[in-house]
């Protein structure tokens, strides 16, 4: 399979990384070979359709901050000239997420399915902005598109539920997605501190970003539950749809009483067909969202089940390897059935 | 598809309550109309190749103890004549377990492959006695096998497993297997009481059955971690590979001793490739073993995403009708695509 990376940060390098380590699982287990044979990064481009050197893409971008500096690599904003001319089955859209404007990932995946190349995506913007369009655009050009990375991390929520849980009905899915505020909560409970100072200590030990609003408002998790919204309850919701109360309000005072009640607090997004929330909920001990650390958990309601609960790493790059790998190997089975 | 059901009590009955209620929604999302064609239990059989009626069937079955009475039926041991002489796609196994024997099952199931019928089983007896045999059958005789309701309930482990979490290397799996165990130590632990007077307790409320040896001593557990090794390390174990210790020993000392240290204490079934094990052992609190009540969860350990874990009802018949279905949409699907 011939495959455009667009964006080469902890992602598109974890990536790399497992296409090398896992080359001979893939092609024995999989019969499939990942042939690299572009990668853009925000300085440059490297393109070459007989395919690249993984370990020396690697090595070029570690140097020197650029795959420009690859053989033949070109300085530049050169993500859409790739993907219009080099000829490839799949591109992994794994450049930053902008919440307001969803670019650049919305541009590089239109441009990519309407050059019928696959479209694999870690990237929130463009699914809390265009989910419907792109969605849509995807099945007019007949190519696959898959963002399992983007919600979740590691934990494979979306295709639980659409590949596992088939004969249910979805009546709720809630959600621990945000494994910084889930930390933070869980420090507090533990130890009776403040926000404050975890979060500081969060941010020192580098689970906490240096500016956490958006995890610490909700925003992150509303993303989340918007696009778990939109690819398992039939929705096109946006960001905006989403009623977001975050954690900042929760101080050891109330972590307190939710312990003396066998509970405790943790931030939920929920989503229901025409209803999207995110706030803090109570939780009781023992039960599946009661996770711990920086973990997430999404717990499905069911008509059948009743409840079906799902938990891993939310975030890491090579966590969310885990993911991308996964709808790579997909893909690659779907077309080849 | 036209369905031979082989076994008409709790999960039979149930399956034929889902056809009923879910007809429009498996006809409309994937083209599924299951058209059971024979059913038998322990008293006879009724068969009709153009269609039996499922209302009907659960009328007659709950009337008279038995589809003999229903129009055509018969009386008798009737199952492997049905299997050989019935046309059918695909048969539902759902007959008691025997761990000694495996049987009736393994003759159901050798004979529906031999006849070209693919076969979705819950029965545990067949796949801890002759796992590899009924496997390879399979694949020689070019039929689907799936056994997804015979571990963890409604909680889909081997799916999870297989279809997503492809791009990994499974290292340890560990789990929570048997819901009457964990919810007897789930209540020991919270209120601080004898496992006798939990134990009676809960065969008051129906959790527990009369006689629940076979789950307090850890053979349940130990039939699922071998199903489970089986089918997802590529095994060939038998019940007597797996080192068994029951719950017996734990008493209200232990629970308040691991209390204390945040900890709680569960019967964890271990399988990695050549170890098969079941043990009560400490699970710390929050984290996603340490669920309560008839909960059954499971854990991954994985080499890319590190640890995924899922959680959900092991056994009902209404849960379990989840696993069940899912594995007829999931044959269906392959064998359209």
């Amino acid at each position: 399979m011939r495959i455009i990376i667009i964006g080469f940060g902890k992602l598109g390098k974890g990536l790399c990384r497992a296409f090398i380590q896992k080359a001979g699982f893939l092609r024995d287990t999989y019969g499939l070979i990942p042939r690299v044979v572009a990668v853009v990064d925000e300085f440059g481009a490297v393109a070459n359709e007989k395919g690249l050197n993984p370990t020396k893409l690697l090595k070029v971008a570690d140097s020197f901050g650029t795959v420009a500096r690859y053989k033949g690599g070109k300085r530049g904003k050169l993500a859409i000239k790739v993907i219009d001319e080099v000829s490839a089955d799949l591109v992994f859209e794994l450049t930053p997420t902008d919440i307001h404007t969803g670019e650049p990932g919305i541009s590089h995946i239109k441009r990519a399915m309407q050059a019928g190349k696959h479209v694999i995506t870690s990237n929130k913007g463009p699914l809390v902005v265009a989910f419907g369009e792109l969605d849509l655009l995807a099945k007019t050009q007949g190519v696959e598109f898959r963002y399992s990375a983007s919600v979740g991390g590691a934990v494979p929520v979306i295709g639980l539920a659409k590949k596992l849980l088939v004969g249910n009905e979805i009546k709720e899915i809630r959600g621990v997605l945000n494994g910084t505020t889930n930390y933070i909560l869980t420090r507090m409970s533990a130890e009776g501190v403040p926000q404050d100072t975890v979060i500081r200590e969060a941010q020192e030990l580098g689970i906490a970003e240096k500016d956490p609003t958006l995890d610490i408002n909700g925003i992150d998790t509303a993303c989340k539950i918007t696009i778990i919204a939109n690819s398992l309850l039939g929705m096109d919701a946006k960001l905006r749809d989403v009623k977001v109360v975050g954690i900042r309000r929760i101080n050891p005072d109330a972590m307190k009483l939710a312990q003396e009640a066998g509970q405790t607090i943790k931030l939920i997004g929920v989503a229901r067909r025409g209803y999207l929330e995110v706030c803090p909920k109570l939780v009781p001990l023992g039960h599946p969202l009661a996770v711990g650390g920086t973990l997430n958990a999404v717990t499905f309601e069911l008509d059948l089940a009743r409840e079906i609960s799902i938990t891993g790493f939310g975030a890491g790059p090579m966590e969310t390897t885990s993911s991308l790998l996964g709808d790579l190997i997909d893909i690659h089975c779907t077309l080849g059935a």
